[in-house]
């Protein structure tokens, strides 16, 4: 920690501030500059307490922490890339993975036909949500349990591994029975209990950045996952929230580069929630390939005019289809397969 | 609903949105204007399905809801003020409340001289944190049921109502056994399985402002709570996140009179969470309180610069009281007791 | 400055570190921590050249400014707070001034009655827009000099002050002539040639904080003014821009006391535009003035639904002389007359 | 203008508003649903008084306008692709073109230096700022006149255009004197007498998006420049403020598929304002350009450490050979050159 006091600060008020510092186990060390004095703490910020609260001490300009608060995901930790294993299909290696599927499981027929023609399009990953988080109670709230049902038998069909919401700790393992992949949405991104129900049951994590969540505060909210011993953690990017109104969220693609300096972990991206309008959707895939996305999370629906929840964001099969067409010249100057 | 068509749209394409709107439950009707063509889609949209799909038909510039989605938090329902009885205090009367008490329940010596200090300078209900949600998997996480006793031996040595936070379904009865207000936080504004759990244990549930949740948002969210038959609804702003960094939130006052036009329940201001420094916590009251909220919820501790979380945000036992006094005037001049 | 060194850095590249500080003008003093190697940088961060570009160092984790930027418009330098005399009437001083008037003055017969209106119903100074930066160029742009003329006018009657807006540095003379204050808006806010073509003129400035400016910068952009020999300088709150749709802009009533505390220069909020819808302006004009604002700029007009300009936010003269009515208990509260 | 009445709005409040609506010069054509009625103004809203300022009647819910307010940008109006020539370069065509030098000129070798070797690398126009705006009065505002020469000089030697930046209205003639194309900085984006010195002066115009500015705002600033009669039009996406602190901006990339869609005219990246760390910029130059960016503007500078201002954004002159170098894939797989 480095603390700076107020100019012209009282030798009674100094010394005030440097026994707080030893009180909270740090060794204090001074400097004097032009104009302010500065004190480093020596400590470890991981284990001793904090000082913020000297913030709020009447001769304290500033207090500035050095550390940085992430330990298990962060690059320090484990330099090279880490890869997730999903039913099969390994999220961070060399082939870009392209999850997809309708925002919500809505019938048989609707999730089978979804799931062989994005599979045929190229999907390796089959989407679709079960329990959904909804904005207002009388909105349609996902088939539940059903719906893992008939995402278990698309899978078999298909062979392609599933995704899907765990929004209760209560449905932990109910969800984990039937998914090959744990998705945390944006609304529980700092749920914190919900990720540690999803840590224990030991599969794959996909957490979303939540709506007005700094990076620091993601890398910590991956940090329960890693903490409770489960390190099959993805961060998926999906869009912040920004005083725009032409696009749903912001979707900040910074957080690729970002991501892959501070962690190891894979980095997915959600365009269809990032901005909410079917039509940006394959500039948006386009922009992440290029960047470095491990994997893509995009919403199709064989009608999407006939969504029971977002359907202003999905694609259709055929525009699934070309949307994966025009990826490949990207995938390929990525480097990517 | 209504529906823009871009200019120049072919009658084929105009015939095709009108089939659409008809399928989906609502009756057509077409306005012919100088630029554009707008279609009125006549229906109950709070039972039809939604029409925001056609916003990806290329024929279709915008489409526009024309109802409001909460209807049992609403004024409309509701027309007169509805209060809140929580261990026989009113929130919502002609009393401005304030609840006071520190961010965590650390022992039994600093809660206890924590009531007692609070009460006497004129706090009615008592607060302090069990269960804590930390962005670090590392930090203090609350002395969970052991708080909840210390908070139950607060009570009963003052007389004075306890709020306290719930942070997971599971836990949803055991803090309601000891608590008169369930707190659900910023970080759970839209856990809607949490809200639903608190909704059913019956106690009165405060419900923070998401940090990044529009006034609609918090609205449904506040209607999951009453759509469960549970009438004791609080809403309380504890400040949105911005750009800005000189406070920690930036506490958006504006929320007293909207809340106070849209819905019948009582208004909470939270300061402390709301700018987080200690030192401009009496001016955000002092605002608060002139504009019409219903009660304060104030974080106070007996020795700040020791708190085990957010130290810079709590006021001393003495600022406390410094504070209450400094209000005297404006709650009179609201005409508050 | 501060610059913290990642961890495990080589010895040499600590030394291409040192060197370029001292290169830079600083002399450096390093601190070994547990976990990182910190270097404070001993200087004049005002007089040398920044170190910032360290940050792009592949072995420099952070560095960190430890001076405010910000001079003449701080505590620091002024103590006391200063007070700014527009026309005869005092700003920042025991009496709570309010300004009050047009978004635009559109007609002589619009601007005499409503001068008349609010003088008699406690206004101490009109406004009135005669040059107005209208999102759009086909929106009415302002009366221009007519507009100038015409506040003049208006002047003369009621014996009001006047305060207008300077849109461009060509004319700052001619504005300054007819203006006892000039107001500089948001989206100048940080067209510094204008900040000092309005502070070359001698007149009292009223600085608008920016859409998305923080306080730092702010007080920067007041510093132009300062920095230009024109001492009389007043910041004018009048709401961010946030995610939320509900109101215009998020009037952040925070600020009032952290310019008091940061600076000695008067406060000024403007409720119009900071929420941008008539019906709740009394309630942020009660927050303010508790809050300890020196003045208010509030917008009225004899018949908002006619107006040319910004329609939805003008009080009627019949409601401003409630609102007037209302605040005189939260005045006398706050302890001003 | 679409008109939402209230629900169990009174009769004669609702001929109020019809004849509001027809004083206004609309024609007032009425839908009643199921919950409300919607009255719908027929009319030119780009002709007509605006109706907004029904928003705060009492029996009004909302007011929702359905024309967009841009004409001269827009797509409607020009459904080809506009280019725009700047000293023999075009911009918007096949060509993906690099604006690249340094944040400010600072001598003579410098610009001379950095110009020959971003022409090396495969740079073909020539940046560098003669005027800063800078956020404190106290730091290097740039070379003024002096600066221009040098860029002039630089432009003989290479043969690259010049885009510099344009500060004062009272400079638009010296500053088009030497430059090709005049850049209008996120400051001045709202900065309409700018806007329109600038486009008077005939030279291409590159207008960057304000910091806090939507989609809609940023077309009608663009309108401005066109409204007087210079086609010349460049918008140029450098990155908006959000809650984030990691990067300096959030590079909202989505605006490329957007302005394509909204408007004819050639859209250019800033992703060194738009992430504000050098390490960042070569990622987000991949996803520009794999997304449909027509040009790219990059800070470039011998020596980032030693730059005068913005050094943390800078790339050397050899990270910048690396970054042309690795976009080339790119370049082939979006279809340019």
């Amino acid at each position: 920690m480095i603390i700076v006091l107020k100019p012209n600060t009282k030798k009674k008020d100094e010394t005030a501030v440097l026994k707080e510092i030893r009180r909270l186990g740090y060794r204090p060390h001074i400097m004097r500059g032009v104009a302010r004095t500065v004190i480093g703490a020596i400590g470890d910020e991981q284990k001793n307490r904090t000082l913020e609260a000297l913030n709020s001490w009447t001769q304290v300009e500033q207090v500035m922490p050095v550390q940085k608060r992430h330990k298990l995901v962060s690059r320090e930790a484990h330099p090279n890339n880490s890869s997730v294993n999903a039913g099969g299909v390994v999220i961070g290696g060399k082939k870009l993975q392209v999850m997809a599927g309708p925002c919500s499981v809505e019938s048989e027929r609707q999730i089978l036909t979804t799931a062989h023609a994005v599979k045929k399009a190229g999907a390796t990953i089959l989407r679709g949500g079960a329990f959904k988080p909804r904005t207002s109670p009388y909105e349609f709230q996902g088939l539940g349990e059903k719906g893992l049902k008939l995402l278990a038998k698309a899978r078999r069909e298909t062979g392609l591994p599933v995704i899907t919401e765990l929004l209760s700790e209560q449905q932990a393992d109910l969800v984990a029975e039937y998914a090959d992949i744990l998705q945390i949405g944006t609304r529980n991104a700092q749920n914190f209990q919900l990720l540690i129900a999803a840590a224990k049951t030991g599969r794959p994590v996909l957490l979303k950045r939540g709506l007005a969540m700094k990076i620091d505060e993601w890398l910590l909210a991956g940090e329960y996952v890693l903490a409770h011993e489960n390190p099959n953690l993805l961060f998926c990017e999906r869009g912040v929230r920004t005083f725009e109104t032409y696009t749903r969220n912001t979707l900040d693609l910074s957080t690729i580069p970002i991501l892959k300096k501070e962690t190891h972990c894979p980095v997915v991206i959600d365009p269809s929630q990032g901005v909410g309008r079917a039509d940006l959707v394959t500039a948006m895939c386009k922009g992440a390939v290029a960047m470095g996305a491990d994997a893509l999370l995009i919403e199709v629906h064989p009608n999407p005019t006939e969504a029971w929840s977002d359907a202003a964001q999905q694609v259709s099969l055929d525009g699934f289809g070309r949307l994966m067409d025009e990826l490949k010249p990207f995938i390929a100057a990525a480097g990517r397969v």
